[in-house]
């Protein structure tokens, strides 16, 4: 029933929406220390495959956000990585490799400079390059609806549905619906990682989601809502931009800030970013607490992250990670952690999952930042 | 003071007395597998330094009889580690091969009917290869004592003061004391392993004692003991004795028993069997709880069995053994045990120590063998 003319036209509409002007940029950066011994300086948790999918965690965010965009995907990481992340990903549009770290606006917003020279329509979508979304499909169609938001100039997050009260997250707050879209909302504020009572109550509300650090906007709405409040960043990530060889001499002197603080706060504050809700799992694999629930556990109970043939357990429950090929035996333990690497094990639990970054310190301050 | 004759009478009371003719025999057998992955078939606990002394328990074992036997040491271990026992232990006298195990009376009674034919009044001490004492020079006084009974004609067992009501152990009970003796008593009973309840109520009698298989004893006496009760067992010996050649012919053929039940037991019912205390520190070391026990704890509460530089612990206390040479983390663990080698990790607490056995057979059960 499809005419040629009819094909054209569907075929032009497809060239000229939001989604064919989209770029995903993907910042990778955080070396991941709670996941340490796995995740190290030189390999941070980005680089490794943490899911037993055979694919890096860059891997898997490039696989999901090709359907959207194939390869318009602009990583921004560490000069150290840049080699390695184009190893992995030998397909995408743009490496950029920072100087030094400076925080996320300069990050994002130094990709969005270029996009917008390239093409002043551009739509960018903020996707790190470590979190795990297990519903690909509906990932897809909540950043279309949010591509479409975002088109009309405003500055667009993903809000995920909260399953737990977590206080490692920040949370973001839906108004009213905004008129012709399917679930996009007003947001009215964004609120840093709150105390375990406010988290509760934040979930119990039913108004709040958590901000992933997920959003979708014109890469000039982006820069101009920057100018506003930082004017001289805004300015500066331009003019990098413009003339790319200035980014060693400029890349220093910009003012290190989050994005949530430069801009999506303020911007929410004026009533002009929006919130479009991600109904599908998620999860940023923090520690190894956040690792395990993604593991599924074997008939003994014991959850294996690499090849289980080498894990034996006896009255035993936990997550082991079997890095160095060493056979790994566990007896008589509960909510235990054992990590195994060709040079540093790791044995903890999971109520003291965040305590390992403090071990990362300890190496460091020990003298063994090999290690780390 | 001393003149050059009461010199020379000295010199002959020690030519001829008890401690000249005794002969130290130590079975060296049992893998250890409670101590798996630091004990293996090929490497078993006694061939193992498990004290961080630098010296393997075989090799403290000959230490400390150095000074009561010299280098009269017997010892008897299987054919696979022969060479082994030899490599660490250059200057004893004699290495048995045993072609086969088959049990202690047979391995102890052929050292002794060896040692029976070169002197028909030698003593044979008998002292396992992989036993940890603390004091050594009231280990050295009590087989002192202990040789001079044997040389009477009785069998004597060193009897040790229970530390607690062990339930791993058998128990000897101690009698009358023997006339002319300093501390030496008439054994009336050898009970097996007992219960819990049993075993508390020997310990609270104050007339119980640990027997830990060491005793004195004149080879010539044990050979006629055991012919009262095992004939064919004595003159198998005494014929492999007699004629080595017929070693691996006779041997399969042996009656397999326990030196105990073939004769510490049926001569301790008819009187002939004295015990001596052992007033001095004593560990079998038979499972990473014993370790513990034998390893002092560091600043940070973790017991370290060697490079205490590759462990780092918060919140957690326990064993950690980094015998491959990584770095070992620990977090948020109570009475743990991490031992880690080149090929193979074991992650446990105190609790279950015993369990580690099971572990051993899963792996033989589980088609690696080689990891045994």
């Amino acid at each position: 029933m499809t005419s040629p003319a009819s094909e054209d036209r569907h075929h032009d509409a497809r060239q000229h929406g939001p989604l064919d002007r989209l770029w995903a940029v993907v910042p990778a950066g955080g070396a991941g220390t709670r996941l340490w011994p796995l995740s190290r300086a030189g390999a941070p948790k980005f680089l490794l495959d943490l899911t037993g999918s055979g694919r890096t965690l860059i891997q898997a965010t490039a696989d999901r956000l090709a359907p959207l965009v194939g390869e318009r995907v602009v990583v921004v990481t560490g000069a150290a990585h840049e080699a390695a992340v184009r190893r992995q990903l030998p397909h995408v549009a743009q490496v950029i490799a920072e100087p030094s770290p400076r925080d996320s606006m300069a990050a994002i917003g130094l990709a969005a400079a270029r996009l917008e020279l390239e093409d002043p329509e551009a739509l960018i979508g903020s996707f790190a390059a470590d979190h795990v979304i297990t519903d690909e499909e509906a990932f897809a169609a909540c950043v279309a609806e949010a591509a479409e938001v975002a088109a009309r100039g405003l500055l667009v997050t993903i809000g995920i549905e909260p399953t737990h009260a977590a206080t490692g997250f920040g949370y973001v707050r839906g108004g009213e619906p905004l008129p012709g879209f399917a679930t996009a909302r007003v947001v009215t504020e964004f609120v840093e990682k709150p105390d375990a009572q406010r988290a509760e109550a934040y979930v119990l509300s039913g108004e709040y989601r958590w901000n992933a650090g997920m959003f979708l906007v014109r890469a000039a709405t982006l820069l101009d809502l920057l100018a506003e409040n930082h004017p001289d960043l805004a300015a500066g990530l331009r003019a990098i931009a413009a003339d790319p060889s200035t980014l060693e001499e400029r890349w220093p002197r910009l003012t290190k800030i989050a994005i949530d603080h430069a801009v999506a706060e303020p911007a929410a504050a004026a009533g002009r970013v929006a919130m479009v809700p991600g109904p599908f799992g998620w999860e940023d694999l923090g520690d190894f607490t956040a690792l395990a629930a993604m593991t599924p556990a074997g008939p003994d109970g014991m959850r294996v992250l690499g090849d289980d043939s080498l894990v034996l357990s006896r009255d035993a429950h936990g997550l082991v990670v079997p890095a160095a090929g060493r056979t790994v035996a566990v007896v008589g333990l509960e909510d235990v952690v054992v990590v195994d690497t060709g040079d540093a094990l790791l044995v903890t639990t999971y109520a003291h999952a965040q305590d390992v970054k403090a071990i990362v310190d300890d190496l460091k301050r020990s003298g063994r930042p090999h290690l780390t």
